[in-house]
């Protein structure tokens, strides 16, 4: 999660919402990462988990991640809570809860729908409060 | 929904699910192509209504679709059809209902759920058979 709350540092720096990811191997080499990128890149699908995982795919070729893990200092939306499925990630570790605009914990809760089928483990809450106050202050600083 | 049907018809020649989509400005303009390129690309996200509507951003500058219709033969997947929300589209169309895979009429049903902060319009069904057709003569060869 260290490298992924770096990475959102990174992006509230270049003024997009902070939020990092980070994919790791099975033997824990780091794969796959990416910071938010939706302004510079005006594409507001560019979230740090997509990229990341397409990064991640890239580099090991094939399409499916199962053995490894996707960690990312905020709760997936639905759009990232879905790609988890198309990428096979084996296993997502989050930060922040979303409770407005997640779709793993919260809304759809895509991971743990009948008709989802490839299913990660999950694992939410990790260093939490830190990654809610990167958040917290980035919006806070923008309404000023 | 013709020119949806030509690029899915181009998909399924290269070997990719055969799946076309258009993004259309409000003037009727198209704005936005692609088909399916997810083994090209080697991109399990690939999917033909993300690129079209990332290619109608870039081209017309700021991040929102809200005048435009996406036209697409298959009804979105739950990452597709949450990234609609994103994109702010006006308007989805789409050819065959995908009873297994579908995240607009079927499975989370994303545009209508409480929390989607973007609802389009949904107009699903068009020239169902042609498309469905389509994906179950690629499924076939596939299988044979």
């Amino acid at each position: 999660m260290e490298r992924a709350v770096m990475l959102a540092h990174e992006a509230a720096a270049a003024g997009e919402v902070p939020v990092g990811a980070v994919v790791f191997s099975a033997d824990g080499t780091v794969i796959g990462q990416a910071r938010n990128c939706v302004e510079a890149w005006h594409d507001p699908s560019a979230h740090a988990e997509m990229l990341a995982m397409r990064e991640a795919v890239q580099k090991r070729g094939g399409r499916r991640l199962s053995d490894c893990t996707l960690v990312v200092t905020l709760e997936p939306c639905p759009m990232c809570a879905a790609a988890l499925a198309h990428f096979r990630i084996g296993r997502v570790v989050f930060g922040a809860y979303d409770s407005k605009g997640g779709g793993v914990e919260h809304g759809p809760r895509l991971p743990y729908r009948v008709e989802t089928l490839h299913k990660p483990e999950v694992v939410g809450g990790v260093r939490e409060q830190e990654c809610a106050e990167m958040l917290k202050i980035f919006f806070q600083t923008l309404r000023r």
